[in-house]
């Protein structure tokens, strides 16, 4: 198969339903070719002006009766965010906290849903900081985490799961798109394995929310989190989200115990009562002008759709494949993603020794990648605001 | 002795060395007297502008790359609020997170540090956010809590602390000024008693931080939390902070292990170690755009000095005091703040009856103050951008 050709990439380009999406960003350096939207996004206007609106008017004018209309941003942006791109039904996403707290959170609900049970199971493709925290979790239990030796390229097989599960695994932990190969896990085939044994799964979609259909109802998926700065586009730092099956809400109970996640917050009364919905999973005062732009951000994916965003990822990322096996494997370069279309996230990795090198030198050329140690290259063409000719020149520079 | 007279008032703004900082707020509604400025402070002018900058600079033409400028944020601001408002020493201070995160983190991290001793003392006049917390962790640990029934007025004394200690105690946690009264604990005695028993102290500052001097380093104090969105002006649900005692550091741990906590986060290691400073007790990725608007409004008060804010803030709060006594005491209000100055905090609480729609018709006569349930209104003249006159015609409307 021949390697397409740059006028292949324009002619994409022409016929893209997505183009016009791209004037919805805030691109001030439109030769930069950014494939980094897996580790910060770019803004959409509307995300910058709606800073500017909840600064400048809503606190600066407004003060603190503002928070009559803020007060509902959380779940507001939550449902828009579960509705539209996770496949959850309205109560049960909810923004809030960073990926790491919420995964503590979830997590540690888990294990006291599940009484007599103390193991962990995760995978060693999984994001540190999430093995990190199921491992403190896990000591600040008395318990154990199990972790897969996952294939680094393919991620863990429901195979992999089923070979650790028993009665003493009270949850199993995975990232739903790894972060370093983008590898998608089998949700539904690893839930329902979970399930049989009596495992709860808790899902991290921060490298898939906004990349690939996420289908939370459909296979049965417990709880989830994930952040809103990748593919969502909400900003540095951007407050992450969290999900709880609705059938669970009132049984799972978090260890966090703020005045947010209170049946009456506003009673200021001298016990903690938690709300009987998902406000329970929440915990303080949230971060507004932070949660607002995530807001906008979210809504921009969800007006695109999360179908039409998929298939031009994958358009995308399949360019990038068979422009590798065209250009790049012969110069050393190995691919660290799956082949398989179905199971590839938004993202496709390269391996080279000189990996960390050869970043520096793209982003002298004005092409943004990520670097992860020691020797991947992580390239994500974001597809709200990549075009297929971005694709093209960056392997074009890769190659030189 | 007679109560002040507004050209008294007109006076005392012609002489304040602070009456330039009302210039460094962005005061779209100049007839609007705030005086809720211990819910949420008004924006400085340089931190909208910082947020603009933030937003438009830094995350649409910076993107990832900008990083390199942000990683370092929520130690530098820490260090800036530590050191110029806290009594801390560098490095003691951190921003991040909810201020109910961070008390959970300190709190359980306190415990561990005290193995075979599981009580922590509060009192009823804490924040109820601040209760549930240590609420759940006692709950989670088979712990208790001993709820000191503090004076309403006068808050927690040490002798109240004194009676609740003894070698089953690891942990005395209080609010250093209390969010109804302003009462002022007294830290430097409390925190000598809890340490003759063996036990920790964990303050929440979260009403005195921008309003009253804090000495952590001198009063011994072990830990502290709180938020930077009162009197430190940083913006709705703005980032909280964090104080460890440098040399606890090292021998504290935190449950929630997180990657910006680890030694070397950017290894992507399979296993938490824990950097050997303040970073520690941080978890995940800072909310930039908020941390940015907080530094700068901590920035403002440091620039102030937090001796000419507490000059003005006693000043403030002594002619509402005499205002209370010449014209509202009789008309069914009750006094809920220390008469003593030097137990006063930052703001004034007055009781009445129908404290609710007194505190509805003020904000339609553009005086907004705050209402706590169930007979509570609260009366903070925020010193960096109150008037003297601002007071008086707060109260005259209030008694009119």
């Amino acid at each position: 198969m021949s390697a397409p050709d740059r006028d292949a990439a324009v002619r994409l380009d022409a016929a893209d339903p997505l183009a016009r999406f791209r004037d919805r960003f805030d691109i001030p350096d439109p030769g930069l070719i950014y494939l980094d939207g897996n580790s910060l996004g770019r803004p959409p206007t509307s995300a910058l002006d709606r800073l500017t609106a909840t600064a400048r008017d809503e606190w600066a004018r407004g003060l603190v009766r503002s928070w009559d209309r803020w007060i509902d941003v959380p779940v507001r942006a939550g449902d828009l965010l579960g509705t539209a791109l996770l496949g959850a039904r309205p109560g049960e996403v909810v923004l809030g906290d960073q990926t790491s707290v919420n995964l503590f959170k979830l997590a540690w609900a888990a294990l006291d849903a599940r009484p007599g049970r103390d193991v962990i199971v995760t995978d060693a493709t999984n994001f540190p900081s999430d093995r990190y925290v199921l491992g403190g979790i896990a000591a600040a239990r008395a318990g154990e985490v199990r972790t897969i030796e996952a294939h680094p390229v393919e991620g863990p097989q429901p195979s992999d799961v089923a070979a650790l599960l028993d009665e003493h695994v009270a949850l199993v932990s995975l990232s739903h798109a790894g972060f370093k190969s983008g590898a998608l896990a089998d949700m539904a085939a690893i839930t329902s394995l979970a399930h049989e044994k009596g495992a709860l799964t808790l899902w991290d979609l921060s490298h898939s929310a906004g990349a690939v259909p996420v289908d939370l109802t459909g296979t049965g998926a417990d709880l989830a989190v994930g952040c809103t700065y990748k593919y969502l586009n909400g900003g540095p730092g951007a407050p992450a989200f969290l999900y709880v099956r609705r059938e669970l809400q009132e049984t799972l109970q978090q260890p966090i115990h703020g005045w947010f996640g209170h049946r009456a917050m506003f009673d200021f009364g001298p016990a903690y009562d938690p709300a009987p919905d998902i406000r329970r999973f929440t915990i303080g005062t949230p971060p507004i002008l932070a949660m607002a732009a995530a807001e906008e951000g979210i809504r921009v994916s969800a007006d695109a759709g999360i179908e039409a965003i998929r298939a031009k990822s994958l358009a995308q990322t399949q360019m990038l494949v068979e422009l590798f096996d065209a250009r790049l494997a012969a110069l050393g370069f190995t691919l660290g993603s799956p082949r398989n279309p179905a199971r590839r996230g938004g993202h496709v990795s390269l391996h080279h020794a000189s990996a960390e090198p050869i970043s520096e030198q793209l982003v002298a050329r004005a092409v943004v990648t990520d670097f992860r140690p020691p020797d991947a290259i992580r390239i994500a063409p974001a597809p709200l605001y990549t075009r297929f000719v971005d694709v093209w020149d960056a392997v074009e520079k890769l190659a030189s």
